[in-house]
């Protein structure tokens, strides 16, 4: 059972929640055994995520909020609701997975995709954090000791591409992505910065790479479907501990260069 | 001679030329045995660039140029000068050199701060390599075998602060900077993405720490003058090699984690 450890986390909110991963969460999450008392899905524009909604229907323990990421505006309105949904529970659970690939190479690049780009995948994170974060600081006072999803994390979706180690060799020519990779290695620096700020509240954060996905952004030629993709991922975001505050994981669990 | 291998270098443009580490570097090069052909310097605002005004006045290889690194605009107009200057012989080096540092901690970060670092710091040097890329390909056609400034290459200026591996510990709570370290990562990131598109045409690409240097950005406290850390970084690009290809160097000439 993939979410086995999720029975300690009460309250779980994760962005993007739409469709591919994000949407794969939500079900992973509502159906398992272990199911939070509380799965905050959020997505840019719920009246069109015609699954969610579905999903909704079903399981009253997902609860639709509506968030575009890069508008200010709309995150502190999010958190707002969030806060009348949690209130002194607080939130255990923040998993930033929203994100886009605009693909460009070093010719069709521009400054403006760039930008794109690095707003939603690297920024966003940082501000829906600072947003919830009186909520994530309110459950983990009341999660015991260490460090994990019976207090509180941040879980920032990242990718192996946004390594700059391994963007070399072989590897480099298969996906020469400009904005997208430069997103990841910002968005990892960011998480970094996050983690070294966030400890003294005993809110865990780490940077997961969820492998590549037959989903709408990894496309048909993908080897992973979202489902076992999800399964990894939850297991993993389950069991972390203190040691992995900080670090960036591959959905195996494994550690991944910078 | 911090310079000395310079002499194999005919033409080089610099970034942020008007004051700090830039305005060290077109004078450490203009006063040195082996100044280069022509040594182009490039500022936002000439007109405001005195000391580079009367650098320039002393030395006739210095050629002030107007560069505004977040217009394309501008980009596009400084890279038809430089051709004109240059012509068939090309630009050997070019150091992007040009950064600023928002400083915003967790508390005070926006996403406004983010973007406009990330623009400055990260992206400008990516545009301003594209649209120099002509020249740089000619020089490169022309210098023999091998890489580095006998042939072309493209130096950025980035940042410990940049290392992701380094911003932990007691390191990491001296310097709370999130958009200054996210954009110096995305830089590693963005020139790594370079180095692997232009080593066909034989161009090299590298990363460069010039130390914590008392210049405007570094302050006063800072250990370094301007003139020994640019000592040390002329010397460093100077001998670059194939070997150097894609790293990212200390002004000392360690690599350092990313």
């Amino acid at each position: 059972m993939s979410a086995a450890n999720f029975k300690n986390c009460r309250n779980i909110m994760i962005t993007g929640a739409s469709r591919g991963l994000g949407l794969q969460m939500v079900e992973s999450l509502a159906t398992s055994g272990n199911s939070p008392a509380k799965i905050i899905a959020a997505a840019r524009n719920p009246s069109g995520a015609q699954q969610l909604q579905k999903l909704a229907e079903k399981y009253s323990n997902i609860h639709i909020i509506t968030l575009d990421v890069i508008s200010q505006e709309s995150i502190e309105r999010a958190a707002q609701e969030v806060d009348v949904l949690l209130q002194e529970e607080g939130l255990n659970c923040l998993i930033n997975n929203a994100g886009i690939n605009v693909v460009a190479n070093f010719e069709t690049v521009t400054a403006e995709k760039m930008l794109e780009n690095f707003h939603v995948n690297s920024v966003a994170p940082l501000m829906i954090t600072k947003a919830v974060l009186p909520l994530l600081r309110r459950a983990a006072r009341q999660g015991g000791p260490g460090m994990g999803i019976h207090r509180a994390a941040v879980i920032n979706m990242t990718s192996l591409l946004g390594s700059v180690e391994l963007n070399w060799g072989d590897r480099a020519n298969n996906f020469k992505w400009y904005p997208y990779r430069t997103s990841k290695s910002a968005l990892n620096m960011v998480s970094r910065c996050m983690a070294v700020d966030l400890v003294e509240d005993g809110i865990l954060c780490m940077m997961l790479h969820p492998g590549w996905v037959r989903t709408d952004m990894g496309g048909p030629e993908a080897p992973l479907s979202a489902e076992d993709s999800i399964s990894s991922v939850l297991a993993v975001i389950g069991g972390l501990t203190e040691k992995d505050h900080g670090s960036f994981l591959h959905y195996t669990g494994e550690p991944l260069p910078w």
